[in-house]
């Protein structure tokens, strides 16, 4: 009979695997996808070197960069019959939209299970979903306002088209710039729920559709994808800098949180956030300026309030601050964000399919004894 | 800084939640819903009567049942958007069929997001599921057939009303009777992987369609949902008594799993198996009189050759006679299970709902040491 191992609730600090992805070190604020630092390959690489990096460990030669944009641009375009599905989930909720969009895809392509798969087949299905994602997410956000889908351009980068297709107007190289060290810093981010959900599925050897899809709707939930959002709604509601103080104070000894600060895991500034702040700078305008204001004042109130509690910004308050300023409008804040998080998942999935072992956890039943006797009422 | 835990791999044994929905004990070859075995449920009570046990905790009074029976019944009917999806659906593989149609029916319906929601609200979202999945099966595998859909009757039962809808004619009280018993033994069946994976996105406060659609995916990974056809393949590759002996022992020497036989849990008669036996049994017929042989064949080989394995038949050697005698096509046989185990997820979601702890584990990172420098080849 199987030991039962007894873990804290949530499995919080539960090493559910191994993986050679990445990691975070909440303690140092320092998070790193494979052998470099996350930071150092926003700053310094294109999303689709650090697309490369994430599937395969290094980064690409001059060649297999030029193999590796050959193979996933042509990925980029919808298929008829995903073009003819995409104006019926105009009016959903636009990850419930993306999660049915994809699952037809995947099915459409007629994906074979993981466990019949070889790496190479894998690595197709992956390379299929997060090229078509963006296509998908800005056709339906285009579709919603009442406008038509634009095409993807095989001549831009992925950043570039991500803009491209959902304003329909060529970004400057300032924010195309801007949006893609937002991209490669949100790529991957630790054990997170949707990560830990696409490898149970995949565990079971089920398609990298189903894997995916189920990231999606884990991702959906308000206690994990959040809400970028939200922090930039608080900018505009405290207003002016005059009103921070007792804004972020009656917030505050009323019990709430303040979006945009405080993480699970960091217990120093936020990498993302820190790198986010000087995107934001170089972008300039007021917008930026005001924040800087609110998070100092914000970080010194709590920090007076929740000594020792270590609270900084998060990914959520620049983020916000970046999308905005590079014309993302906010119900795609965290759509844009699930693009990203695609290649995360999808290197996530690759590695799971090498472990042959399903993750089937237990459960402690503490409802009433079993059996009693079934008394039918006629 | 959070403590790490060391768990076995692929959680086995690990309690990730208190649950009182139901339990295996896999020693005795016991299982049971709530507070009553599973067996018994499934051969005194409806399927109805089950589901609402399922959601409720207790079995319905007469009145109970009849607003049950008025509340579910009209929630069996496509909507005329999904009516118009299906067909486009008709040519993937039946779960992924579902997978997509069921995440359209839900984001069609916009479905709230769990943390928003009442316990009022959630349970309508996953009656609403419920209801929806039998027709949406039936209507995709007629489609792929050729066919057009059949409507749902009001007048049928849950299982009538299945099988029903998959023929096209009224089915005899026999048949009616064993697919119900087979469905509702497969309701729930402790925490497995799909189960698991339903509570994962739950517990970010997602919409009841992203947990089901999650749960379908994981279902459709082979080392998961099996496949109870399989079994059957065996019984008609064997062919005739005389060849049991010889096709058993060269796969046991070959090292391969035989189809239907062995449980991660039960280490005595799957209790499932047993009680489908006996409703193949009274269904009558050559195949279950040759499926029976088989079995004793299998059973004594296996004891010999691998001794101590306690190795039986599961659920999957006579759900698949029954589904066949039952005239359930076998690319059926596991999307028919998933129909009824949609109401054991469906409960399962109702419960962590409850719970506001997200389910978030961490990684050993194990790749190459971090940072490096970042060396971007031109």
């Amino acid at each position: 009979m199987t030991t039962l191992v007894e873990v804290p609730r949530g499995l919080a600090g539960v090493v559910v695997t191994d993986t050679e992805i990445g990691d975070v070190r909440g303690e140092e604020g320092f998070y790193h996808y494979r052998q470099y630092s996350a930071v150092d390959l926003a700053q310094q690489c294109s999303f689709e070197d650090v697309w490369y990096l994430m599937f395969n460990g290094h980064l690409p030669s001059p060649e297999q960069r030029r193999a590796f944009k050959e193979q996933v641009t042509p990925l980029r375009r919808l298929s008829p019959q995903l073009a003819a599905l995409l104006p019926s989930l105009a009016n959903a909720k636009p990850l419930d939209g993306l999660r049915t969009a994809l699952s037809f895809a995947a099915a459409d392509r007629g994906m074979r299970p993981l466990l019949d798969t070889d790496e190479e087949e894998r690595t197709s299905d992956v390379l299929f979903v997060c090229a078509l994602v963006p296509t998908i997410l800005t056709a339906l956000y285009r579709l919603r306002a009442g406008d038509e889908p634009v095409a993807p351009r095989d001549d831009l980068s992925h950043a570039a088209n991500y803009l491209y297709m959902l304003t329909g107007e060529e970004p400057s190289i300032e924010h195309t710039a801007a949006i893609e060290k937002y991209l490669i810093s949100t790529i991957d981010h630790g054990f997170n729920n949707s990560t830990f959900t696409a490898r149970v599925i995949a565990s079971t050897g089920a398609d990298v559709g189903a894997c995916l899809v189920g990231a999606i709707g884990a991702l959906s939930g308000p206690l994990h994808g959040g809400a970028p959002s939200r922090a930039l709604a608080a900018l505009e509601e405290i207003g002016t800098p005059d009103n921070i103080d007792g804004w972020v104070r009656s917030r505050v000894e009323g019990g709430e949180r303040i979006m945009g600060f405080g993480h699970a895991v960091y217990r120093t500034d936020d990498p993302r956030s820190l790198m986010l702040r000087d995107v934001a700078t170089s972008l300039g305008g007021d917008l930026v300026e005001f924040a800087k204001q609110v998070e100092h004042k914000v970080v010194d109130i709590l920090a007076e309030l929740k000594p020792g509690r270590k609270l900084y910004t998060n990914v959520e308050f620049y983020a916000g601050v970046v999308m905005e300023q590079c014309g993302v409008p906010r119900d795609m804040f965290t759509p844009t964000f699930s693009a990203s998080r695609m290649v995360g998942w999808s290197a996530n999935v690759l590695e799971q399919a090498r472990d042959s072992k399903i993750i089937r956890p237990r459960a402690r039943y503490t409802g009433p004894e079993a059996p009693q006797p079934v008394v039918v009422s006629d």
